[in-house]
């Protein structure tokens, strides 16, 4: 069955939230929005392209910091309402410089700091 | 510092997206959604609560199916706005009993059946 990117369930924005995930490690990096025509550019292009909710604008991942992510796989949910994109991520994933944007964990009711920034980043 | 499921940031439905991840093998499993009182019930009681848009109720999950999601850690990305659910899932986390909602893959345009359906479930 040929993928119609209208054939996905966008929010009452049209967004569809994408999570991305490292296609070699599994870590799950950041999870952003994307509109019809974000998806259409990804698929096409196999650079990831969000919808960049506080500037309203397409956002080529990596397109100013040189973070990329090239696609590995494109899925989508039993719903049609959720995507996940396996990866190859460049460089840190986080607008902090860190790997993966879910760095904070609660444990013992407490946020804790799983990583610190890359340092060279 | 303690953590207060009210400071996370919450969209204008007072819910916020979490992703389920298998804790050993890293597979995203599924992606829902959880308001500020799923956040508390899930930290308490180590058993993962949502909050089912659909029947606009608490929907623990696999209370009805045992497919149950028991808490290993609890996550939070940078903006406060997603969270990452590590889990020991029992059986399939998806209603279509396959062990991951993401069984759809799109791949040279054309959408991909990725798994089957768990045949004892």
């Amino acid at each position: 069955m040929t993928f119609d990117p209208a054939s996905l369930c966008f929010d009452a924005n049209g967004l569809i939230p994408a999570v991305a995930q490292d296609a070699d490690s599994g870590e799950v990096l950041m999870v952003a929005w994307m509109n019809v025509e974000a998806v259409a550019k990804t698929l096409d292009t196999g650079r990831v392209t969000y919808w960049s909710r506080s500037r309203q604008a397409f956002w080529i991942k990596g397109e100013t910091s040189g973070h990329v992510q090239e696609l590995v796989d494109f899925r989508l949910d039993c719903d049609r309402d959720c995507l996940l994109l396996q990866v190859r991520q460049t460089g840190p994933a986080c607008h902090t410089n860190r790997r993966s944007c879910f760095y904070t964990a609660v444990r013992d009711s407490a946020e804790v700091e799983l990583m610190a920034p890359d340092k060279e980043a």
